[in-house]
C-alpha cells in the first residue's frame, strides 16, 4: 500500500515543510507519538532518536509526527516545542493536522493508526512496509530498516 | 531547619488544600518535579509513586509539587492534569505558586531547591531531614523514609 | 522465630568463620544464592552488594550463602571463587554445608528456603524478621533494613 | 579477511560438530563469551539469544563459542552445561580448544579477539564483516545482520 501524504500544520527541526513525495527513493521511518504518552516517552521516542543517530549517514529519513488524539489542550505546539527541547530531539517533527470530525488527526486517520507510539517504515518505492503499534524491539527495528535500505532505488 | 510552608495555587488528587502544618507528627516526602523534566519522568516521579504505594499503610505523606521554573507556557495546570492522568499518579500534587520577581516559584525558592527532581524528607517534628537533587537510589530513599518513620512522634 | 545457626564448610572474604551467635545485637542480611541462578545474578546478588555498600557504616552485616541445591558439580567452591572475583563481591560469603540425605544443603533446609535468591533479615535480637523468595524491591528492602536498625539493642 | 575455522573440543545444542566451511552461503553470528564474564551474562549472551529467536526463519546461524582465557578451572564444560541449562540457551555452543602455549584458546587467538564478549559477523562469502568487543547496541547489530542477509549468495 502506498504511504499517504502527511498533513502537517507546523514543523519543528526543519527549515522547510517535508513531503513524503519529495523523499521518494529514500527509506522513511515515521514515528507517530504524543508527548504525554508514557510508552512514547519511555520507548518509542528514544528509539526514533537512536535510529536517527545510527543511520545518519544513510538514506534513512526519520520523521516525528505529533498525532494528538486525546488531551488536545494539554499537548499544544507550545508544549511540544518545550518537550522537543528538553528531550533533545533533532529530527524533523510535524504536528498532525487536527481532524474535522473528531479527535483523530488527519494523518493518523489516513494511516489507520491505532494509537501511539506507532512506527511506520516506508520503502524506497513509497510503499508502507512496516506498521507497528506499541513497543518495538530495537534489534527487529534495526533489521527492518537495514533490509529496506538494502533494496535498490526504483527508477 | 524547619520545613517552610507550601505555597500552592492549585491542587490535584486531594479534596482539600494541604498544609504542612496540619501534617505535623507525620513524615512527609515532598517530590518536586516538572512534567517536562526527563529525569523526573524517568526516575523521580515513578519513585514517588512507588513510595506512595509501598508506605500507604504508614504515617508517610507523599506530596508532589509542580515547581515550574522554565518553559512556563508549556507546563500549565491544564497540561499537568493530563500528565497526572496519563502517568496514573494518585498522590496529592500541588502547583507551586509563580514567583513575583523571576522564573522560580515561591515554594521552590523557600526550600532553595537547585532544580528538578528534588526529594525532600520532613520528619515528624517538621524539620527537613533530607534534601536531595537529582536521581535518588531506591534503597537509600527507602531507608531514609523508614528511619524517619521509626522516630517517636513529638508531644 | 530465632534464626538457626549457619552451617558453612568454607568462607570467602573473611579472615575467620562467622557465626550468627557472634553477631547478636547487629542486624544481619543473609543473601542465599547460587552462582548459576539467573535471578540471583541479575537482581539478588547486586542488591546484596548495594546493601553492603549503602549500610557500610551501620550495624548491618551482609552475609552471602551459596546454597547449591542443583547442578552441584557445576558450582563448586573453585567456580564460586572465580564468580566472587569477577562480580567484585567483597562481603563475606559462605558455602552452605551439603545435605546428607538429598540435594538441599544444611542451612537452606534449616531456614526452609524455597529456592534462590532468598533474602533473610535477622533483627538485633536474633529473630528472623523477613524471609523473601525471589526478586525483592530495593525500596522495600531498604525500608526493612532501616526499620530493624532503628530498633534498640537488646540487653 | 576470511573467517578462520573453529577449533572446538565439545559441542552443546547440536547433534553434530559444526564447521564454518559447511555454513558457506549463510550469514554467521559468532558470539564468543565466558560464563563468568559479567558483561557476557548481562548483555552479550542475551543478545545472541535474541538474535537466534528473531532471525530463526532466515539464513542466519548463531553460534556460541566458550572462549575461556581466565579462571580455567572454574569454567569447565560441566559448569558450562549447567549455565546453558539455567539460561535456557538453545543455539549451538562450542568449547574453544585450549591453547598449547598460554591461557588463550585456539579459536580466540585465530580471530585475535581482545576479550569477551566478542561479536563476529561472517558474510555469505565467508569473510569477517564485523568484529566487535564489548557491549553492542541491539539496533546496530540487527542492522548489520540484516544487511549481510540481504547480500546475494555467492555462486
Amino acid at each position: 500500500m502506498e504511504a499517504p501524504e502527511l498533513a502537517v500544520t507546523q514543523w519543528f527541526n526543519t527549515p522547510a515543510p517535508i513531503a513524503l513525495a519529495a523523499l521518494r527513493g529514500r527509506v522513511v521511518f515515521l514515528h507517530a507519538f504524543q508527548m504525554l504518552c508514557p510508552g512514547c516517552v519511555a520507548h518509542g521516542t528514544p528509539q526514533a532518536k537512536k535510529a536517527h543517530e545510527l543511520f545518519q549517514n544513510s538514506d534513512l529519513a526519520v520523521i516525528g509526527l505529533h498525532t494528538v488524539f486525546e488531551h488536545h489542550a494539554a499537548m499544544t505546539p507550545v508544549s511540544l516545542e518545550a518537550f522537543i527541547h528538553e528531550y533533545q530531539l533533532s529530527f524533523p517533527i510535524g504536528v498532525d493536522q487536527p481532524g474535522e470530525n473528531g479527535p483523530i488527526p488527519v494523518t493518523m486517520a489516513r494511516y489507520r493508526m491505532r494509537g501511539t507510539p506507532t512506527a511506520i517504515l516506508i520503502g524506497r518505492d513509497g510503499a508502507i512496509r512496516h506498521h507497528g503499534f506499541g513497543q518495538e524491539d530495537d534489534m527487529a527495528l534495526g533489521a527492518v530498516i537495514a533490509t529496506l535500505l538494502s533494496e535498490p532505488t526504483p527508477p
